[in-house]
C-alpha cells in the first residue's frame, strides 16, 4: 500500500485554548508529536521534566524557551531545533500571540 | 548546561554534487538525518529498500516519490510528512532543480 502523506500544517483548530499536543506517530518508546502553540507559555512556577530525550524541531511562528539550570534564555525561529536531555527542567517563556507557532517533537 | 540551537535551513553547501545526507541526532537505533536534494533523484533502476521505518516531512522544496508496489507517486510540498515502512520499495522520481528540497527523516 502507498504511504499517504498528511501535511503538519493543516487541521489545526481555528481555536486553541490550550496548547495542542498531538501524537503523529508512535514506536516502541519513540514518539513523534505536533504542538501547536499560540501565545501559550508554561505556567508560572512549573516545570518541564521529562523522563526521555526530546529532539524539538520548531517549525512555524517564534519562541522562547527558558532552561533553569544556567537561567537561560534560547529563542526559537522557524528552522531552529535542540536536544532537550532527559530531566533538563525548563520552561516554554514566550510563543507568539498573532500567529500559531508549531512544533515537531521527537521523544526518544 | 543550556542546549544550543542548530537551524536545519542553514550550513547548505553551495554546491551539492551528491544528495547530501547528514545524521544530526543519534540515540540507540533511531537516527534523525536531514536530506538536501537539489534536482537530484534515486539513479534509474534503482530502489530505496530500508530495513527500519522511515518517518519524514518535506521541509522546503518540492519532491515526488514513486512507491513500486501500487506503482504509484506522492508529490511532496513543504510540511508533508509521511510514513515510509521498512522494505517500502520506493525512489525519489523528481526534486526541484532550481531550489534546496530540504528533508528530515526520522529511522526507527
Amino acid at each position: 500500500m502507498t504511504p499517504v502523506s498528511t501535511n503538519i500544517f493543516s487541521e489545526i483548530p481555528e481555536q486553541i485554548p490550550e496548547e495542542l499536543f498531538e501524537c503523529i506517530f508512535k514506536k516502541d518508546n519513540v514518539v513523534i508529536e505536533r504542538i501547536v502553540s499560540n501565545g501559550h507559555v508554561t505556567p508560572a512556577g512549573q516545570w518541564y521534566d521529562q523522563s526521555s530525550d526530546e529532539w524539538v524541531i520548531l517549525l512555524q511562528g517564534q519562541a522562547t524557551l527558558f532552561f533553569e539550570q544556567d537561567q537561560q534564555l534560547v529563542s526559537l525561529m522557524p528552522g531552529d531545533y535542540l536536544l532537550i536531555p532527559a530531566h533538563t527542567r525548563h520552561r516554554v517563556e514566550w510563543t507568539r500571540a498573532d500567529f500559531n507557532t508549531i512544533w515537531l517533537a521527537v521523544h526518544i
